[in-house]
Formats: C-alpha cells, sequence, structure tokens
C-alpha cells in the first residue's frame, strides 16, 4: 500500500462488528449486508464484516458477500491471535477467517502486560509469540493483515517497552497496519497525541502506516481520534451513529466531516459526504434505533434556528450560525417554531411550507399573535409542524373544512378477571351536512377514537384508508398538580408516503390526544385536496 | 474573587438557560425550581436561571428563589448588552436582570465584527461602547459581572484585534470573568487550545479569569473545553445531560469527572461527585426525556459488561476494563447477562429501601427474575421505587393486601358545543370481602378513576383523605407503533409529609395510569400500616 498524498486518511467501518456490541442493538444477517453496501456506497474503504471463528452467523456473512461482493470495500473479517502455546495452523479461529476469502484480516492482540497476566494467564514471551506466529500464517496464506493493538494506551502507560514490543513484533511478522486501541475509551486527547507521536517517532523508518481506534467512555472517542490522526496516524477507525459496547465507538457521522471539512484530509468523495445524513438515518433504520435528533452534523436538529433575531441573521449569512453548510453533509436548515419565535421565524416556516406571507400583512402578525397564545396554553409547534400549516391556513381563511366532529365518547373498561382493558370509542361526525354516527375498539382510548373517526370519513374521503398513526407521544405540564395537570400529545401520521405531525393540549389526556388525532387527519387530506 | 487553589475551577451550569433551548425540551417553573436546588445540592458554585428580560416566566423563577433561596451557589441572571444607542440605565432588560436580585449577573455581548455589522446593524465602536455601558452600569448597581463573549473563537478567527478590544472593554468595565464562548460549535480542540493560550498571555497581568462555552456541532464540546482548562481557563459552563440548542451544549456529566478523577482539578466534593449519574437522571425526568442510556460515566451502559472473558477478568480485576471506578460517579458495573450482578443490584437496592436481603435466600432470587419479567414488559424500577417496595414485600409474602380491585370503567365523553371534555369513572373495590361500588368525575380519565378509587376506601382507611396524586408523567415505549405502543405511567403521591412513586405499564394508557395510581395508594397506606 503506497501512499501518495500526505492527506490521504483511511476509514476503517467497524460497525458490523463492535457497533453490534451496542446494548440492545441486534442484526440480522441481511441487515449487516444492506449496511455494508451502503457503506460501500458511501466510500469506506474498509469494512470490518465480523468475527466469523466466534460466530457462526457471521460465517454466513461473508459467504453471501462472496456470491454479491462489494464494489469498491475491502471487507475484512476480525479474529484474534492464536490461543497460548497452540499452532497457528491447527487454530479454528483462523481456519474460519481464511474460509472467509478476503485480501485483508484484522487480528487483534494483548498491548497490555496486565491483560497477559491476569486475562490470558499466559507470559509476556507467549503473547508476542502468539502475536508473531498469528501474523506470520495470515501473511503464509496470502492475506494482507492489520494488527489491532487492544488496550494499547493503558497497556503504553502501565509498561511502554513491553507495548512498543508488541507492535514491533505485528510488525516484523507482515503486518501493515499497527492501530492503536484505547479500548477502554479512558484516555484524553493530550495522552492520544503524546503516545501517538512517540509511537510515529519511535519507528519512523521502519513501521507501516498507524490507525486509531477509539471508544467513548470519557465522552472523548472523535476527539481522540483526531488527535491521533494530528499526531501522523493514518487509518481511523469507527461506527456509524457511534454505536459501539458502553458508551460507543468514534463516530464517523462526526469524524469524516471533521477531518474533511475542517482539517482538510481526504476520507470519501464530496458526492459522497453528502450522503453522510442519509447514511446515518439508514442505518438507525435497519438496527431499528431511534436516530439522535441532537447528533452532530448529522441529527435533525443539527442545523435548527429558533430565536427571532438569530433566524433573520442566518437567512441573510448563514455563516454567522452555522459551522458548516448543512448540505455538505447532506442534512439542511430548519426553523423552530417556538415560544421565542419571532415574525422571521413564522415567515420562514411558511416558506418551507410552500407558503408565501407578507412581513407587513397584518394576517403575519395574527398568526404570531395566535401562535403566542397557543403556547402560553401549553401547545409547542416545534415538534408539530402540521398543526402550525393549519394554524396557518386558518388565519388566511384557507382551512378548508374537510369534516366537524359533533361529539364523541369513549368507554374504558377492565372487567373482572381479565387480563386487558378494552377502549370503545363512539363519534358523531358531520361530513357536508350529514350526521354520521361510528363506534370502534381499540387498544386504547386513542387508539379506539382514531378507529372509529377513520371509519365515520373514509367513504367521504377515500385516501383515509392508507392513513395510520406511526407514533404517539404525551408530556404532562407543570406535573406538579398530579392528573389535573395539562397533557399535551403529539401524535404523527403517515401515508407511507409521507409523515407529519400534529399536537392537542387539554387537562383531559384522552381529549388533547383526540385533538391531535383530529389535526392528523385534516393535515392528511390537505395533501390529497390541497386549498387554492 | 481570589484564585488561592491553582487547580480550583469553577462550575457554571446552564442547564436552565442554554439547556432549554433544545428542541423538544420545554420547563415549567417549578420544574425549573426543583433543578436549581438539586444543582445546588451537587455542588456547582454558579446556576444560570434564565433571561428574566426576554422571558416572563424566568420573572417568576427568580422571585420565586428571593422566597427560598439556594444554599451555596449563586443563582444567575442573564442579558443581552444594552441595545445601540439607548442608556444602559433605560435598559427595560437591565432593570429585569436587577431586579431578580443576585449577587452576580451574566451578560453577553458580540465578539465577532460580522456579527455587529449583519446582526446588530450597528458600528464596531458601539458594539464596545454597549458592552463597556452595560457592565459600568451593573457594576454601578453593586452586581458582580460575568461577561460571555459570543462567538468568541469564530470571532478570533476573522478579526483577532476586535475580539481582543471587546474582552479588554469589558474587563475594563468591571467583569470579573471573561466567558470565551465557540457558539456554533464549529472549532475544534487544538484551536481552542492555541486561541485561549494567547488571550492568557496577551492579557496575563491585568486580566480577570477566563471560563469556557462550548457547543457540540463537532461532536467537540467537552474535549473543547477541556482544551480550554488545559490552556488556563479557570470556569467551565455547561449542562446536565449536555441539552442545548441544535447539538447541545459541553455535558458536565462527563466534563466533572473528567477534570477531577482523570486531570487532578477539584470541581466539586468527592461526596457530590458521587451524585452525579442521580442528578443526570432526576434531570431527565423532570424535563420528561428519556436519559441516554450509552451517556459517559452516568449512561446505565457506560459500566455494562457482556459475557466471557471480559466478565470473570473485570471481576478479578476492574482496572481491566474500567476506567474508572463506576462508585466514583455514582454509577454502577452491571454484568448484562449475569444473575449475579442483577443479584447485587436487588440486594442494594432493597438496602436503600431499609430492606436486608439475604444474598442466598432463594426468596431474593425469586426477586430478581420477577423483577427482570417485569423489566422486559417495560417497567423500569428506578425511578418508581414505591413500586419496587411492593414487589418485594410480595415475593416475602408480605405484601398487605389493604383492598382488591374488581373492576373499573371510565367513560369520556365530548358532548356538542361543549368546551371540555369530562370523564366519569366507576369502579369496583372489595375490602375485607366486601364489595363497594362507586363513581366519581374527574377532568381526565385518570383523575376520576383516582377519585372514585378514594372515594370507595377512604372509610375503611381513613389517612387516605389526605393523599393527592402531586405529579403524573407518561411516556410512551418503542413508540413507533402508534396507539397501540406501551404506555409507561409514573405517579408521584404524597400525604403532605413524604412523596413516593410508582409506575404502571401497558397498552393502554388508562390502564397503566390505573396501575400506578392503585399501587400508589397501597404503598400510602403501608406507611400508617407496616408489614412486620
Amino acid at each position: 500500500m503506497t501512499i501518495t498524498l500526505s492527506n490521504q486518511l483511511w476509514l476503517y467501518d467497524t460497525t458490523l462488528r463492535d457497533g453490534t456490541q451496542r446494548e440492545g442493538l441486534s442484526v440480522s444477517i441481511e441487515d449487516k449486508l444492506r449496511i455494508a453496501y451502503r457503506l460501500d456506497e458511501l466510500g469506506i474503504p474498509f469494512i470490518e464484516g465480523g468475527w466469523p471463528g466466534a460466530n457462526p452467523k457471521d460465517v454466513q456473512f461473508f459467504w453471501q458477500l462472496q456470491q454479491k461482493p462489494l464494489k469498491q470495500a475491502e471487507i475484512v473479517p476480525f479474529c484474534s491471535t492464536r490461543r497460548p502455546y497452540t499452532k497457528a495452523v491447527d487454530e479454528p479461529m483462523l481456519e474460519a477467517i481464511l474460509a472467509a476469502s478476503t485480501r485483508w484480516v484484522t487480528i487483534f492482540g494483548k498491548s497490555w502486560d496486565l491483560h497477559v497476566i491476569e486475562g490470558l494467564k499466559t507470559s509476556l514471551d507467549e503473547n508476542l509469540a502468539m502475536i508473531g506466529d498469528t501474523i506470520e500464517y495470515l501473511r503464509s496464506q496470502g492475506k494482507r493483515v492489520i494488527y489491532d493493538a487492544e488496550h494499547w494506551f493503558d497497556g503504553y502507560k502501565q509498561n511502554p517497552d513491553y507495548a512498543l514490543q508488541t507492535l514491533k513484533t505485528a510488525m516484523t511478522a507482515g503486518a501493515e497496519w499497527l492501530v492503536l486501541c484505547d479500548t477502554n475509551g479512558g484516555t484524553l486527547p493530550h495522552e492520544v497525541s503524546e503516545i501517538v507521536s512517540v509511537v510515529i517517532g519511535q519507528e519512523q523508518k521502519t513501521i507501516p502506516q498507524i490507525g486509531i481506534h477509539t471508544h467513548n467512555d470519557s465522552e472523548m472517542a472523535v476527539a481522540n481520534a483526531l488527535a491521533a490522526v494530528m499526531a501522523g496516524a493514518k487509518m481511523v477507525q469507527g461506527t456509524i451513529n457511534g454505536y459501539g459496547e458502553r458508551c460507543g465507538n468514534a463516530n464517523l457521522c462526526s469524524l469524516i466531516p471533521n477531518l474533511q471539512l475542517k482539517l482538510g484530509y481526504s476520507c470519501i468523495g464530496e458526492h459522497q459526504l453528502n450522503q453522510l445524513t442519509g447514511v446515518s438515518h439508514f442505518v438507525s433504520e435497519v438496527v431499528n434505533l431511534a436516530p439522535d435528533e441532537h447528533a452532530a452534523f448529522v441529527g435533525r436538529s443539527a442545523f435548527a434556528h429558533k430565536g427571532g433575531i438569530h433566524v433573520s441573521a442566518v437567512e441573510r449569512n448563514p455563516l454567522t450560525y452555522e459551522h458548516i453548510q448543512p448540505e455538505q453533509v447532506g442534512n439542511r436548515r430548519r426553523i423552530v417554531i417556538s415560544e421565542q419565535s419571532g415574525l422571521s421565524n413564522v415567515l420562514s416556516k411558511a416558506r418551507t411550507l410552500g407558503i408565501e406571507l407578507d412581513k407587513n400583512d397584518p394576517q403575519t402578525r395574527q398568526i404570531l399573535q395566535r401562535m403566542k397564545e397557543l403556547e402560553s396554553e401549553g401547545y409547542q409547534f416545534e415538534a408539530a409542524e402540521a398543526s402550525f400549516a393549519l394554524l396557518i391556513y386558518e388565519a388566511l381563511g384557507q382551512r378548508k373544512q374537510f369534516f366537524e366532529v359533533k361529539g364523541f365518547q369513549v368507554h374504558c373498561d377492565l372487567v373482572e378477571m381479565k387480563e386487558t382493558t378494552n377502549s370503545l370509542a363512539t363519534v358523531k361526525v358531520a361530513v357536508n351536512g350529514k350526521n354520521i354516527l361510528e363506534a370502534a375498539e381499540g387498544n386504547g382510548p386513542v387508539a379506539a377514537l382514531d378507529a372509529a373517526l377513520r371509519k365515520a370519513l373514509v367513504n367521504f374521503y377515500p385516501p383515509i384508508a392508507d392513513f395510520e398513526l406511526t407514533d404517539y407521544k404525551v408530556r404532562i405540564l407543570n406535573g406538579n398538580t398530579g392528573t389535573s395537570a395539562k397533557t399535551r400529545a403529539l401524535v404523527e401520521s403517515g401515508n407511507g408516503q409521507k409523515r407529519w405531525t400534529t399536537i392537542g393540549v387539554s387537562t383531559n389526556i384522552v381529549e388533547a390526544s383526540y385533538q391531535a388525532v383530529v389535526a392528523g387527519l385534516e393535515y392528511g387530506l390537505l395533501l390529497y385536496f390541497q386549498p387554492k
């Protein structure tokens, strides 16, 4: 591997191996394949796929990739060194990674004397032999080897000579990359900087390339990786969204833009960088974890602006309140509607909804006024943009009345000896002057209400058949007055293509939810029957 | 302010001001007061309470704190400099912060020429006058002043001379702290380090203390704050759990242990440091956001270990896989699949409730078993210790049955032309073999249920007359399935002297709330009629 550009870095993704160690995350082989193909498109050069020697599912994963290989990326299996006092050639774990038929393999070994003696219960010399033999054997089988030096920083701090000896052994045996791992995540950037410099200084003439692998236990994983790169490391290991054991691994979604946009290193192509937000959301969808809305660079709130002056300034010159252009990482600017909103927020929010308001029009001030009134009652439009759109249409006299709810009843019964509570809702709705009475059941009063309303309306508005409630959140306001406190309900609805969120507020939790459900139906209908 | 110890740092919490800028977070005055008192106990010396000049709720908050002041901490109002071409004495915003009656005030001003010209639309000289006048006026009114230099790092990079002039002006006018803010969160640690060193070097002889205020847009907020401290900053601003606008502020829950345990700075007392995990969870409960289970130091997974060698190694020598002792920050080690660790959890939790369990008693294992079953259904006993106590009493055969609910019905009606929804609940309860049927109304199904239950029971258990629901929180679990998602209800009850919290989980929100209400009554009765 020849380095031609001094600013070229090699990314190494371990979402599929270290990332899956995150508590609560589990993936199928199909999930892993989908993620691998997506990372390949993103331009990640090394993708660690798993530990086939320890996990039979991973054997299958590598086999499937042989049938339909990645386009650009090297897929890499991961394995430990041979066990103490065995021969590498007899080690079934190594057989398993050879069977993965990849060009590259990653081997991890112990750097910290304490772990050799207390963990492996072997001698320091035998550990060196394990590292050397394993790598030599894999080289003899035609593999290119990345060596992960586990617990490197802790080991170096306790016994630098021994730690350096393990690296030398791996290098002599033919490893092309030596990756320094902060396995416990306890190291701080100034230490990383110092220790990486020592390694690079010491070995300058003979050493292959140095890599960095960090964990987030001190909320330093990304900062530590940057510190290592600035000290000369050329490979950066991490995971999408920072998934990983305990507090996670270094987050590639933060690392890549920091390295590329701020420090001028080259990691992936520009047309790939703007896929980053998409990849982050894709991976969180596949592993079924809610995306972190406040994540740096790729979070939904990462470029969200609140205050009034703030918004008018950002629209005049985005540089004033944004550290990068959101589009560079495939994210977008968002103007948030909140208690502190001024007119300019209302205008720009309306614009994203396709409505041009005039700043000097008294109607615009009325909208702001009405919004503030509702906010003081506990409404909050930040997360309920569809309700805000309805408010604007109403102020403009453009809120089409699809239907009118004349009343509803909900009954919840827990009857003797029964395990579950059933809810039954009855609604009376008027459409075009005609009253409809409908009833439906559900496993909760809100589900029952929603079902009854849709049943009543679907004959008039057939698109309602595709609507569904996709998320439901409840927050009790000024909670200190117990159950008579005000309740704020947020309902997210969808039609298979688009999702929208509406809000309701009331002292009665059923009433608040009902308001949000009704507004959700109404907004959904507007998607089909737009006001002029 | 005289600095006596070279390693002393001053923490400045802005959870109640900058933290509440987080999208989706909103707090009542009561919430803010509860958090302020808790931060005071934690030993935070400066607590920023809000911006009374911009937010009428904050005026009330400061007024309430005058009635019941904090014990140790300085509560600080926040405000901008006076507007261009006005007099500080005529500025209503400044009047509002004087009315807060605090010893300290924080004033923020512009450091970046671009913001002065494009944002404030005034001259560079006028901005300096605004900074100087405002601080002088507040000094003349007897206030001690912290000056927040907004957009400091961006400003310094564009026009270092002007940025330094703004600091000099603030200092000359009498500010005792100059806080350098990375408002857009785009700065990297090596830049922070360099720029803070320049400021401290430049001004060494005359300057007051330097502070640092960072944002997390590059996932660098904590690393940047550390870099500033290592370059000589003495005040560190941040928020609990890193709450804040966009991607959040510097997370005090990571900063404090990094500074104190790793770098040897003194921030809060040792007996306060071990409250950190508790404070993190308390604040997330109060603001009703799910805690980040993977947060550094304080997350539930931060010291979670999975099976195998790892676990036995960590049990022999925790240093091998843990960067700090979890107890130092009030967290604990968790062995994810080992029953042993679960057992010690149960034992230690029981101990906090005054119940001594025997580790080898089969009953203790039964409690663990039951707890795990319930947790897999969505129960969580961390914030519902009264429910956990009931579970233990049950396993020990000591759960006194005060009453048995035979069934309930709740009706919620929104009838035509009426503004509010009424709820009517009917309950059938058996006490000492006698069935009682009672009905009651309330402004919500839960309030109605609670009223009906208490009406049915008060004649048998007179203390119930003093019971009241003091708080009620609802969270939807796995929210992605809409209203049929599981609901977790937490109910806090009180009797005027003591408060206790109970939990219920069900797909039906009414059923979940009902479970928590019933458990709350039951636990309350135990306070009067203790099991042997």
